[in-house]
């Protein structure tokens, strides 16, 4: 099978890609081809079938046609602008995030003659808004507060709608905060979920901005793997006309984040955080969901971790070769 | 004040000009010009102001730059194409309701310079797809099932995202079923909701399709026509982030529309309704929502008949004169 996959220079885009070189395989189908697509050129596996690795635009005129021009039989939407650019690029989010998303699925249309590929479009608990429920179920209504998010709802809406004309088969993943994500801590305000994690475990000092009694649900860059692989494989027919399915998660608070950490690295890595409470990040983070019941994902075979534990082994597992500093 | 209106060749639309040049003001303010657009020329009504009116397609480009460019405060976005034929023609749905409606608040956001309209949005309840709640809340899941819907939907996203980055000042209205609609009976497979009590009123013989047990939510297009003027004049810093409204109606079964007919026309006038079920049309319309819980809406003000005695009447009052055949 031919795969490609758009934002595959992404943290997540570049691990579903690892792992399918990995296995040269996606559910019982061979992979004979990937092409991976990003703004910059992504980083090529080496793997047992061929891989393209191009720089593009997606929201130029002629590039996404050009890219489903050899009819991959899977595509897996990822490239976006993230949420604090598409707030302050508000042109860069909708060209991107919705027109990228649009010629996507028009480039698909288009083609006819039978093409009718699994798409697994990178959707995202933006799509909800707050006052949120307790427990968000997967009925909630979509209310988005950011740019980023209206965009999120508006291909998760065109996704349905080409699904049930016909043109594609199409599976909306929204995804929890993946944490623990890899790399140098960044200055996103959900930053601090992973950096209380990944920097103790590297020997690191780090600030902790919020109170321990912050809840929220998490899945690793691993479970978010994953979920694109099962919805990519999985059999659709059980979906419905509800495309877009909230990913299960682990819910907890900073403070049992915390204590996981202890369990895996010892109280030294504990002591490493340092709590300095910021009153900005703090009330940012109180305006986010905390808790979902993914019922749907569920039932449909989606699987996180069972805890936030398990959670962190991934990382030191994926990331750290097995070894904690 | 300055008055844009898009699809003002519609029933609705035709309606809410003939009200404003009626009354020569909205609200507080007297109107000073009103511009009329629809993909055929709109009749102009007699007004104590000026009316300019013009044909044009609005997706195509530059169409709305020039329709904005003299900043009218209130922009009324009545221009659709409808169900039926956004359903059997898909790029004209699309290029009409997403991309017209995209394009006004594009040429609206790109004019700048303090430029914030208020702008009211016909939406729909074509925006929720069953299963349904028995009673629909207003924060019922957006899961739209037509192409139509979907539109809809992202026109709503679309209308809660510029209002928010402060760009206009958005109100979209959930019309319920509008009835009783004036003119010829039309094909659509909610035609008969009005059939029944328009063709007898006026004298004729009609086709019942469906069962008398069926339920549904009808608003006048006197009631439409005033939710139009109450989102043109409100306060809508109390509305919140949830710009798009469930509009009230009157929820009856067919039987009781009958009922009012008889108390209204006589019996005479219920002899007129054949019964003659169609197993299609009956099909159809199980799928519809039957009845909404607007509470939102009702406490921002808008109100629709408290009967469909009232909705009869107006009818009656509004086409027939006040005398009925």
């Amino acid at each position: 099978m031919h795969i490609l996959v758009t934002g595959a220079a992404g943290m997540i885009g570049r691990k579903f890609v690892e792992r399918v070189a990995r296995q040269g395989r996606l559910g019982d189908q061979a992979v004979a081809k990937m092409t991976l697509t990003d703004i910059v050129t992504p980083t090529a596996p080496k793997a047992g079938f061929s891989v393209e690795a191009r720089a593009d635009d997606i929201a130029a005129p002629g590039v996404l046609e050009a890219l489903v021009k050899d009819r991959p039989q899977l595509i897996v939407h990822l490239a976006a602008i993230v949420s604090g650019e598409a707030e302050s690029d508000f042109e860069k989010g909708y060209r991107v995030n919705l027109d990228g998303t649009r010629f996507l699925l028009e480039a698909v249309r288009k083609l006819g003659g039978g093409y009718k590929p699994r798409l697994v479009f990178a959707s995202s608990i933006a799509v909800f808004g707050a006052p949120f429920a307790e427990i968000i179920p997967d009925e909630f209504h979509l209310t988005p507060l950011t740019s980023y998010g209206t965009q999120k709802v508006i291909g998760e809406m065109l996704l349905a709608d080409y699904t049930r004309r016909g043109f594609l088969d199409g599976v909306g993943l929204r995804f929890p905060t993946i944490c623990v994500r890899p790399g140098a801590p960044n200055k996103a305000a959900s930053g601090f979920f992973s950096n209380i994690i990944r920097e103790p475990l590297a020997g690191k000092e780090v600030v902790l901005p919020v109170p321990e009694s912050v809840r929220h649900t998490h899945a690793s860059p691993r479970a978010a793997v994953s979920f694109i692989m099962h919805a990519a494989t999985m059999d659709t027919g059980l979906i419905g006309p509800r495309r877009s399915l909230s990913m299960p998660g682990v819910c907890v608070t900073v403070g049992e984040q915390i204590a996981s950490l202890g369990r895996i690295a010892g109280e030294k890595a504990v002591k490493l955080i340092r709590r300095e409470p910021d009153p900005v990040i703090t009330r940012i983070v109180a305006g986010w969901p905390e808790r979902f019941d993914p019922v749907r994902a569920t039932e449909l075979g989606f699987k996180a971790e069972a805890s936030f534990d398990e959670i962190v082994r991934a990382h030191v597992d994926d990331e750290l070769g097995g070894k904690v500093a």
